[in-house]
C-alpha cells in the first residue's frame, strides 16, 4: 500500500491490472471541478485514499472545461463571491504552473453611461486594434476591467489531477462509472479493432464518500443512478471562431453578452447563455438565407442582433460551419437551472455529492471545488475569508 | 359572381370545383387570429373579395386555437393595453353567439402581501371548494380579479369564419399554401385509401394582400417561402388534465405561473410558459421516478416546484399520461421571441403580412387581429381608443 507520501497508481489502459486497494473518497469525473476536487482533497487530508476516475483522459475530453472560455473578470461574480473570485485568481497565478495565464483587460461594451463607465472611443484610442471589430457608434460606452486575465481550464485541470496523483491520489482513465449505494461500480473500457468500444473488465467498489463531478451530465447520473432529482439544467453552447488577428495586448471584448476573447491569433466566440435546453433536445445547426450552418440556430440570432456593435460578424471571418460538427460545442451545467447560476455542490444520498461548475466557473469553479473538499474533511475555514 | 351582400363559396374537399375568381385578400390559416381578421376585413370593406384558407378544417385542428386556455383576464395584459382588453371582452360577450363565456373569478396565488392581496384564508371562505385544491399556507395572500371570464376559443374562430362567409368571404379547406411574391401557391389536399394525403391539384392565386396567420409555423413560413427572418419564436405547451370536482362557481386560480381553470366539471392545467424551444426541439414525454410520462419535463419540473402550494398535483388526479400523445399539447407562437409577448402583426414583403397571437391571444388577439384588418383598408382610428 502507497504512503501518502509516495505518487498513486495510473490506470489508462485495460492491460494495467487492477485490484480495489479499499478507497475513502472516489471522485467520478476528472474535467476542471472533479480534477480540482481531488487535487485539494489530496492538500487536506493526506490520509484519505483517493481514486479519480473519468470515462476518457485527463483531463476529460468530452465536456465543457476544454471548451471553457478561460476567462477570469471582477465583472462576473456576484458582488458578495468577489472575495472568493479573487482566491481564485490568486490560484490561477501561483498554484498550477504554466496554463497560460495572461493579463488581458476585459471590455465590455454597453449602450448607455453607467457610473463607471467611459467612452468608446477612449477605449479605442487605447486599444487601436479593436477598430479592425467594434463600432464605436452602435454601443459608445464601455466599462474596463483592468484586472482580468485569461487562461486554459484544461491546463489547470491536467495540473490539479497530476498534482493529486503527485501526493498520492490514485487515477484510472478509460472507466465508465455508475452511482450505486456505497460506492460506484466501474466498467474498465477498450476499443475492439472494428473500433467499438466494449467493456473489458466490472469492479465495484465501495467508498464512504463519492463526488459526482460529471459536468452537465452529473445530474441525470444523480437521477438515473440514485433517484436523485435536482433542478440543475444544461444548455449547449458553441464557441466558434471568428478569424481577425488578435495580438498578446488584444483585450477580451463583451458586447450584449457574447465575449470575444483573443485566442490562437484570432478570437474565440462565447455566446450568451439565456436560458436551459429543453429535455431530449438534439444540438443541430442552423439556416442563414437557406444555407445550413453548423452553429445552432439561437447563436445565430445572438450574432445577427449584434452586428451593427461588432460589424466583422458580418463578414466572412465568422466561421459558421457547414454542420454541427464544424462548430465546436460542449453541453453545460446551468446549476439551479440558471443561466448565470454559480458553481454549486450538494448532498445527493448518504455518502454521495454532486459537484458542479456551469457558466461562472472559470470564476469560482476551483474555490466551491475546495470548499467541497473542506467540507467532506471535516476542514473549517474558507482561505477567501 | 357574388355581391358583398350574398354568402361566400366554401371549398370543404376536392369533389368541389375550384376557379380562381381574382381575390384582393388572403388570409392563409383558419385559426383564432385568421378568422378574426377575415371577419374584420368583411365587416370594414365588404368590397374587397377575400379567401380564407386553412390546411385543415374551421376552425384549424393542429395549432394552439383549440387548446388555448380561453381565460380574459384584467391581470394579464400591459396596462397600457388594458383598455384594448377590455374592447376584446365586450366584443366576446356581444359578437360571437355562444362561446360559452362564463363569469369565473380570478384568484392569483402570491407569497407575499401587495396593496390589493387579501388573505388566502378569507378566499378560501368564499369558494370553499378550492380548499381540496390548494393550501392557503403555502402561498398566503391572493389577489382577485372579478371581471375575469372563460370561454371557448375555438368557438370564436368558428363564429369568425362563419361570420366572414356569411358576408361574403370564401373559405377554402384541407388545402395547403406556400407563399410566393404576388401571392399564394395552394394546393389542394385529399387523402388516398391507404390513408396518405396527397395534392389533388395547384393553384396559384394573385393577391394583393396576404395575411400570414399560420400560428407557430407563420414565422417559419416567412423565413421558408420568402425569406424574410424575423425574432419570433415559439414553445411547445402541454395542457394536462386535473381530475378534482369544479362547478360553475369554481373560480380560476393561478399560482406560481401555472393557471388550473375550472373546465369539463374537473380542471385544464395551463403550465407556464418559461422561454423559446430551441430550433429543432421535438418533444417528448418525460420521467416521475423513473416512470415515462406524456408530460415534457420542464412542465413535470414546475408541478413538482408547486406540490406544496398545491397539494392536489401530488395525487392521482394529475393526468401524467405514459407518452406525449396522452397529453394534449400545441405549439405556441412567442411574438418577439418573448415568453410573454403580445399579438402582433408585421409587414413581411411587399403585400404580405405575419400575424401572430400566442400567450396573449386570449386578451388582445381579436384586438390585434381588429388592428390589422384596420391597416389593411386604410380605416383610421380603433374602437377602443
Amino acid at each position: 500500500m502507497s504512503t501518502p507520501q509516495a505518487a498513486g497508481q495510473v490506470w489508462a489502459h485495460v492491460g494495467q491490472a487492477f485490484t480495489d486497494p479499499g478507497y475513502d473518497v472516489v471522485v467520478v469525473g476528472a474535467g476542471r471541478m472533479g480534477s480540482a476536487c481531488a487535487h485539494f482533497l489530496r492538500q487536506l487530508a493526506p490520509q484519505q485514499k483517493l481514486l479519480l476516475l473519468d470515462e476518457g483522459g485527463l483531463p476529460s475530453e468530452d465536456g465543457a472545461t476544454i471548451l471553457a472560455p478561460g476567462l477570469w473578470s471582477a465583472l462576473d461574480p456576484a458582488p458578495e463571491d468577489l472575495a472568493e473570485a479573487n482566491w481564485v485568481r490568486q490560484q490561477l497565478a501561483t498554484a498550477f504552473g504554466d496554463v497560460s495565464l495572461e493579463s488581458r483587460p476585459l471590455v465590455a461594451l454597453q449602450a448607455r453611461k453607467t457610473a463607471d463607465a467611459q467612452p468608446t472611443a477612449a477605449v479605442l484610442h487605447r486599444f487601436p486594434s479593436l477598430a479592425e471589430v467594434i463600432d464605436p457608434q452602435a454601443l459608445p460606452w464601455a466599462t474596463l476591467d483592468e484586472r482580468a486575465v485569461t487562461y486554459r481550464p484544461g491546463a489547470v485541470a491536467l495540473s490539479c489531477g497530476q498534482q493529486a496523483v503527485r501526493r498520492g491520489a490514485d487515477l484510472m482513465l478509460n472507466a465508465r462509472a455508475t452511482l450505486v449505494p456505497g460506492g460506484v461500480k466501474i466498467e474498465r473500457l477498450t476499443v475492439t479493432n472494428t473500433h467499438e468500444v466494449v467493456t473489458h473488465e466490472t469492479h465495484h467498489l465501495r467508498a464512504a464518500r463519492v463526488v459526482v463531478a460529471l459536468g452537465a451530465a452529473g445530474p441525470h447520473a444523480a437521477e438515473h443512478d440514485l433517484g436523485v432529482h435536482t433542478a440543475h439544467a444544461r444548455a449547449y453552447r458553441q464557441a466558434p471562431r471568428l478569424n481577425v488577428p488578435s495580438t498578446r495586448d488584444t483585450p477580451v471584448v463583451r458586447a450584449g453578452g457574447l465575449t470575444l476573447r483573443a485566442q490562437h491569433g484570432g478570437f474565440t466566440l462565447v455566446p450568451p447563455i439565456h436560458h436551459r435546453d429543453p429535455y431530449g433536445y438534439v444540438p443541430q445547426g442552423g439556416h442563414l438565407t437557406g444555407v445550413p450552418t453548423g452553429l445552432r440556430r439561437e447563436t445565430l440570432e445572438d450574432l445577427v442582433a449584434l452586428m451593427d456593435a461588432v460589424p466583422v460578424l458580418a463578414t466572412e471571418a465568422l466561421e459558421l460551419g457547414r454542420s454541427l460538427s464544424d462548430v465546436p460545442g460542449a453541453w453545460l451545467a446551468l446549476p439551479g437551472g440558471l443561466a448565470r447560476g454559480r458553481p454549486l455542490h450538494q448532498p445527493l444520498t448518504e455518502g454521495a455529492w454532486l459537484l458542479l461548475g456551469g457558466p461562472q466557473a472559470d470564476v469560482l469553479g476551483l474555490s466551491t471545488a475546495y470548499d467541497l473538499a473542506a467540507a467532506l474533511t471535516g476542514v473549517a475555514g474558507r482561505p477567501w475569508h
